[in-house]
């Protein structure tokens, strides 16, 4: 296995249960993403995440891994992201399984910030079992950052995802609608779909793309559900029939608008089709978006949400401070044309202190391409 | 060692083999860059590089490692990024040393393509020794690409290196000179210089930066002689003493412009100065620039040359086809301004397709950047 970060065998296994972790993303919540590895002798001997909320834990499913491979998980060490939990809840404490199991050592990426679960490692320990702590610490941290916010806030967490050139083009001149990055960044952004409960897009790329903003991820369960597709404009559509979105599932769209916009016979027009016209605070051009994303997680139960962009909603997002997460697909290709628009665009800033920072928290090479994962430091 | 693109312990011992070799790029020119690990018991015991034209050949630097360190070469495996030599050059052939000293195994990152030096594998079988040939060839090919090109080429081999935001901004919309990049970046961009024989920027960069294209790398030797200071412009300067280059290094600057400017009367107060002043073909805005990269690497020696932008001397570099690689420096941090100067810059794109495409070569975390190398496909 390929790794950018991992300096050591420890580093590699918890990176592996990090890999794991994010499998379960979307479904888990709100539960934390947790994954686990199983390590003998060097080498990973089960595996296990947490699949799906009221499921079992990372710790479970990969001790029931162990146990359908015939491997005896006694003496063996295991890797996991966050710190065992150590209270009845859904499931009896996972630190019970691992003593049962007779497991050596426990490595923990992070410890669970959560005082009712906590306490994980204390009683490993008092068990005889060796515990370390923080293997990929900052990693692990940022696996749970999702769990937090929604202990703490009223808002999704909102992933925004990007695919540029190398020169930070979205697409040419012309603004046609064509694809910048390879096809497996592609199945990529159909994963993510795949995991949330809306994907928003600004109002310049649903005119210019006229996109459907469904998944169409391969294999989906016949009982999928598409997330809720959702337009953030001060303009609405003059004839809704022109669009994909309002003609295939007019029901599952949801403008989020000015106010003035949300009073308009436009508005009228499109909430007879069955579509949700929500009105945001703020003058056009400069909507508030934190009330619309906090309807989205009441109204429509969304714990995640996928925003695509154009750049001038990205930047809104992230000024706004609502960008938990960039996911960055950097295509390896020059388009050189100062006329095509920009992933990140809208600013006005006279100087680099200008530039907003983040840490580069993940790359994964995906195809051809790089896919690049963005946090504020 | 952390690695993005080894998926096994043979390519992990290539990759190390292929950072050795990287640090002879520039001294041992026009010979070309070499690694070599050996490995005993799946540990690295033993390295050596080409590290300057004339003296030893990788392998034997390597068995002189393992020599000086007490470790015995019989039985063990070496990694070599090129195939042994087996003739006699400046060196005996290397295949001699590496039966001599009893290596058992020899696997080789790519093929020698000079017939030449060539039949290294052959040699080293017909003395039972194991070869395995191919363990990330690409990458051990792209490391011979400057070879190749000196070999079959009058051009030098050209670094085209840019750090721009993750929206593809060099610097703010004023173009004060401030820095995008981090200082580990900086250090690696001073390091680049030390290894090529000229620095060369546009004219946009030379007016707006005023550079002085030297080489400030900590602990370099004292007889270390600064890169020629290259500048490509059909607008040569009125008054050459406001210019650092200028003022500092007269003697080691080549203006490269239009004809009509080599041949004004600003040309001659260059050259009163000690400054050369070269004619290239081609009208102002799309001069030809082959022939100026030609005449450095006859004219002044340069093997390498390291070209540092700005957006348009990297577009005409580009689609002159006389950009060998792209270093590019991704700094995690948005302008979102799109008055700001593109790292490439003045093309008209109306599509796409029109998007020139490459391939990522090597990623490597710098400090809080991100170092990539694009390649031609």
């Amino acid at each position: 296995m390929s790794s950018w970060q991992a300096t050591s065998a420890s580093e590699t296994f918890m990176e592996r249960a990090v890999r794991l972790a994010r499998l379960g993303r979307g479904p888990t919540a709100p539960n934390p993403c947790v994954g686990a590895v199983l390590v003998r002798d060097g080498a990973v001997v089960a595996e296990g995440w947490h699949t799906k909320f009221g499921k079992l834990h990372a710790e479970r499913e990969c001790l029931a891994d162990a146990r359908s491979k015939g491997v005896d998980p006694r003496g063996a060490t295991m890797f996991v992201t966050l710190e065992p939990c150590n209270h009845h809840g859904k499931t009896p404490p996972c630190t019970e399984a691992l003593i049962e199991a007779g497991v050596a050592e426990v490595v923990v990426g992070v410890r669970d910030p959560n005082p009712v679960a906590a306490g994980g490692v204390e009683k490993l320990r008092s068990h005889g079992i060796e515990v370390t702590v923080g293997v990929l610490e900052q990693t692990c941290r940022d696996l749970i950052d999702d769990f937090l916010l929604w202990q703490n806030t009223h808002s999704p967490y909102n992933i925004l995802k990007m695919a540029a050139t190398l020169d930070g083009r979205i697409a040419a001149r012309t603004r046609r609608p064509e694809a910048v990055s390879c096809a497996e960044s592609f199945a990529r952004v159909h994963d993510l779909r795949s995991r949330v409960g809306a994907v928003i897009v600004g109002g310049n790329t649903f005119y210019a793309d006229n996109p459907s903003l469904t998944c169409r991820k391969e294999g989906l369960p016949t009982d999928f559900v598409q997330p809720w597709g959702v337009v953030v404009t001060s303009r609405l559509p003059e004839d809704p029939s022109r669009f994909t979105l309002l003609r295939e599932r007019p029901e599952r769209t949801i403008f989020m608008t000015s106010r003035t916009a949300a009073h308009s016979p436009q508005a009228d027009v499109l909430r007879r089709r069955g579509t949700s016209v929500w009105p945001l605070p703020g003058r056009a051009g400069a909507l508030v978006l934190s009330c619309g994303f906090e309807r989205l997680r009441y109204d429509c139960a969304c714990h995640y949400t996928l925003c695509e962009g154009g750049g001038r909603f990205a930047m809104a997002l992230i000024e706004q401070g609502l960008a938990d997460e960039i996911v960055h697909f950097v295509a390896p290709r020059i388009l050189g044309d100062d006329e095509a628009p920009a992933a990140y665009s809208g600013r006005e800033a006279p100087s680099m202190a200008q530039a907003l920072d983040f840490r580069i928290a993940d790359l994964e090479p995906v195809g051809t391409d790089l896919m690049l994962t963005l946090r504020s430091r």
